[in-house]
C-alpha cells in the first residue's frame, strides 16, 4: 500500500467505523425517532436551500468548464422545485409504514415453541452513485427508514451539492438524537475510495447499492468482495402475440419505448408474431416511427416497413437508452420466450395478448424480475408498485429482485419464545 | 492456466452447462413431476442398497489405511438403517409443500395493475461438502424440490458412497423424465474443481453452499464470486438472567451444550449474571461438569466453582464443538448482549428469565439468526423449526438467515397483470 493509499485507509475507516456504530444505536431506535429525523431532515434542505443552490451553481459552473454534455449538466442542476420535490421525497419516506419490526411469519411448534420471523435493519450500506444529487437525500431517506447506517459516496460532479444536502440530513439526525454517521458521506472523491468500500473493511459494510452508469454498476459487480443489490441494465422486451388487441399494442409498445427512453424500464426490444407482423405490428412500427423512433429490424421488419434499417447481432442486446428500438419477428409464443432467455437482462418483459392461456404461460416463464401481461414496461418502478419509494431495481437472484423500497432493505431474524423447552 | 487446468476447466464445463440447461427445464416442471423423482430416487436408493454399501466399505478402508480418526470414520460409514433414513428423507422431502409457484404477496394498484410476487427457483446452486455421504441425497433432494438444479462436489473422502447414492438419483430423475443434469456431480476430487466452482464461471451458476468443516467454509466465503449462503461458526451463547427460574436454567444450559457436541447449534459460550453466579449458576456448572463438560471460567467463576479452570480471551471466541464451555460472570443484560455482540458469531443465542421485559430486550437488541427466550439453543435447526428438512443454517445479512429449507431455496419475481395500462 503506498502512503498516499493508507492515508485514504485510515480517512475512510474513520467514517465506516463510526457508522458500523451508529449500525448498532439504530438497531434500538424507535420507528418515531427514525421518522423525526427525516422530518427535520426535509426541514434543513428546505431552510438551507440558499446554500444547497450556491452548491449546486458551483458544480454545474466546474461541469460547463469540463465541456460536460448539455443533458449530464441538466441532470447535475438543482432548481427551487427539485429542491422542494427532494424535501417532499423525505416525508413522503417518513410517511411510509414503519418496515422494521414487521412480523413477517409467525407459528407455534407442536412442543409449544412460539416462532416469528421478525425484519430487522441489514446494517451498514454503502450507497456509491453518480450525477444527480437527489440520491443523497432519497438513498439517505430510504437507509435510515429501514433502521440501516448507510455511508454515501457520489460522484465528483456533484460533489458540493452532495455535501451540502449531506449537511442538511445531518441537522435531521441531530434534531432526533440520533447518530450523525447514521447518514455518513464520503468527501473524497479519489476513485481508490470506492475499490476499499468494495473490500467491505472486514465485514463493517454489509451490503453494496451501486447507482449509475453501465460502467460504474459493473465494476462495483467485478470488484465487490460485499453483497451488491443492483441492475448491470434493463433489456426490456414488449411482445406483440398474434392475439394481441392492436389498440393495446400500439399504446403499450410506444409507452414502454418513447414514455421515457433514458430510464431502465425502457423497452429496448419489441418481438412481433409473424401472423400479425403487416397488420397490428405495422401499426405499431408506424406509431413508434411517427414519435421519433428509430426503428432496427430483421429482415422481415424491414420488408414490411422499409423505413427500417437492418439490425445487427449487437442490436438484440442493447440497452440503447435513447429513441431506437430493435424490433424482430418470432414465431410464436417459444420463439419470444426463447429470444428473452438469451439475450434478455432479467429485467422486465410484457406480453400484449387477448389470449389468457398464452399470458399464463409467458409469465410463468420467462425469467425476469417483472413479468407484465398488457401493461406498459415503464410500470418498473417502486413508486408505481405502491412502495413508496426505490433505492434501485436489482436483476440479481438473491434477497430481492425488482425494485427495492424500504421493505427489501431488511432482512429478518427469528425469535424463538419458549417456555423451558429442551430438545430431545 | 496450466494443460492441466485447461482439461479440469472443460471437464467441469461439462458438467456446469448440462446443469444450467437443466435449470430452464426445472423451471416449467411441476411439483407433481419434481416429486416423482424424488420418490422414485428414494426407491433406487433402497434398491441400490448393496451396491451403495460396497461403494462405502471402499471408501471407509481407504479412510482406515489413511489413520483417519475412528470419529471421522463414523461419520462416512453408512450401514442398513442410515441408507433407510437417507431413503426416507427424500420422501420426507417430496412430502412437503411445493416451494415453487407461492402468491407471497398480492396487491391491486389504483390503476387497475394487479401485482403479485411469486416463489421462483434460484437457478443452478453448487453444493460443497465434505465427509457425511448422506449429503448427497439430502441437498440433491432439496434442491431438486425448490425447482434448483444442484451440481454437488462432495469430499474425496466418500467420492465411492457419494457417486453411487449420486447415481440412484439419477434414476429417480430419469424415471420422471426429468434431465439428468437436474442433479449433477463432479466425479474429480482436484482441488481446483471447487475454484472454478466459486468462480461461478461466469454467471452459470446462481449460488454456492458450502457444507463441512471451517476451513472449508471459509475457503468458500473468501475466494467465492458468487452469492454464497453459509455459517463460518456457531459461537451460541445462553445467558442466565439474573430473574432465571433455577431449573429452567439447568435444563437448558446441559441441553445446549451437551444433548450433542458437534451440532453448530451447541452451546459454546455461558454467561451469567452476577446475581445469581453462586446460587443458580453454581447449580448450572455442578451440572455440567457432572455430565462430563470441562469448565473455562473467568476470575469470579473459578472461585465460586474451583473445579473450572481459568478461560483467556481466546476462550470467548472458540467454537469448541466439545464437551467443554466458556462461562463469564456479567453485569446485566446490557453487559451480557455487549459480550454476544463482540465475540458471538451471529448464529444463536438464548436468555433464560421470567422476567419478559428482559426477555424481549434481549429478543430485540440481539443481532442473531436465531434469538430465544427459555428454550435450547440446540433448536437451531430446519426440522425443529418446521421446515420439514435444512440444507444448512445461514449467519449472512442477505436472502436468508438462519435455517436454510427448501423455502428458503426459492426467490421470487414480480407478475403483473394488466388491461392495457399505459405509464402517465
Amino acid at each position: 500500500m503506498t502512503i498516499a493509499n493508507a492515508a485514504l485507509a485510515s480517512e475512510m475507516l474513520d467514517i465506516v467505523a463510526p457508522a458500523y456504530k451508529a449500525k448498532k444505536v439504530l438497531r434500538t431506535a424507535t420507528g418515531d425517532q427514525r421518522n423525526a429525523a427525516l422530518r427535520a431532515a426535509a426541514a434543513a434542505i428546505r431552510a438551507h436551500k440558499k446554500a444547497i443552490l450556491s452548491a449546486n451553481a458551483a458544480d454545474a459552473n466546474t461541469a460547463r468548464q469540463q465541456k460536460m454534455a448539455p443533458a449530464m449538466v441538466d441532470r447535475l442542476l438543482l432548481d427551487d422545485d427539485r429542491i422542494e420535490a427532494m424535501a417532499k421525497g423525505v416525508e413522503d419516506v417518513a410517511a411510509l409504514p414503519d418496515p422494521v419490526g414487521r412480523e413477517l411469519a409467525r407459528w407455534t411448534r407442536p412442543n409449544g415453541l412460539d416462532i416469528a420471523r421478525v425484519a430487522t435493519p441489514i446494517g451498514v450500506i454503502a450507497m456509491i452513485y453518480e450525477s444527480r444529487p437527489n440520491v443523497t437525500a432519497d438513498a439517505g431517506a430510504l437507509c435510515l427508514k429501514s433502521g440501516n447506517a448507510v455511508v454515501l459516496r457520489g460522484g465528483s460532479d456533484a460533489r458540493f451539492s452532495n455535501a451540502a444536502i449531506h449537511a442538511a440530513m445531518v441537522e435531521g439526525l441531530r434534531a432526533a438524537r440520533l447518530p450523525e454517521a447514521s447518514i455518513s458521506f464520503v468527501r473524497n472523491t479519489d476513485r481508490d475510495a470506492v475499490g476499499m468500500l468494495l473490500r467491505g473493511f472486514n465485514g463493517l459494510i454489509d451490503l453494496i447499492i451501486p447507482r449509475g452508469g453501465k460502467s460504474l454498476v459493473k465494476r462495483v459487480q467485478d470488484e465487490s468482495q460485499v453483497p451488491v443489490l443492483a441492475h448491470l441494465e434493463g433489456i426490456c422486451h414488449v411482445y406483440i402475440h398474434a392475439k394481441a388487441d392492436p389498440a393495446k399494442a400500439r399504446a403499450i409498445a410506444v409507452n414502454s419505448k418513447m414514455r421515457r427512453t433514458s430510464v431502465c424500464g425502457a423497452a429496448e426490444t419489441l418481438l412481433i408474431d409473424r401472423a400479425v407482423l403487416v397488420t397490428t405490428g405495422k401499426a405499431v412500427l408506424a406509431d413508434l416511427a411517427a414519435a421519433g423512433c428509430e426503428i432496427r429490424g430483421d429482415d422481415d421488419v424491414c420488408a414490411a416497413f422499409p423505413a427500417a434499417r437492418k439490425a445487427d447481432y449487437e442490436d438484440w442486446r442493447t440497452e440503447y437508452l435513447d429513441a431506437i428500438i430493435a424490433v424482430k419477428t418470432v414465431d410464436g409464443i417459444d420463439d419470444a420466450i426463447e429470444h428473452i432467455d438469451l439475450l434478455g437482462s432479467q429485467h422486465t418483459e410484457s406480453i400484449v395478448t387477448e389470449d389468457r392461456a398464452a399470458a399464463e404461460k409467458f409469465l410463468a416463464d420467462v425469467d425476469s424480475a417483472i413479468v407484465e401481461w398488457n401493461a406498459s414496461t415503464q410500470f418498473a418502478d417502486g413508486a408505481e408498485f405502491g412502495m413508496g419509494a426505490e433505492i434501485g431495481i436489482g436483476t440479481g437472484r438473491l434477497h430481492a429482485r425488482g425494485p427495492v423500497g424500504v421493505e427489501q432493505l431488511t432482512t429478518f431474524k427469528y425469535v424463538v419464545r419458549g417456555t423451558g423447552q429442551i430438545r430431545p
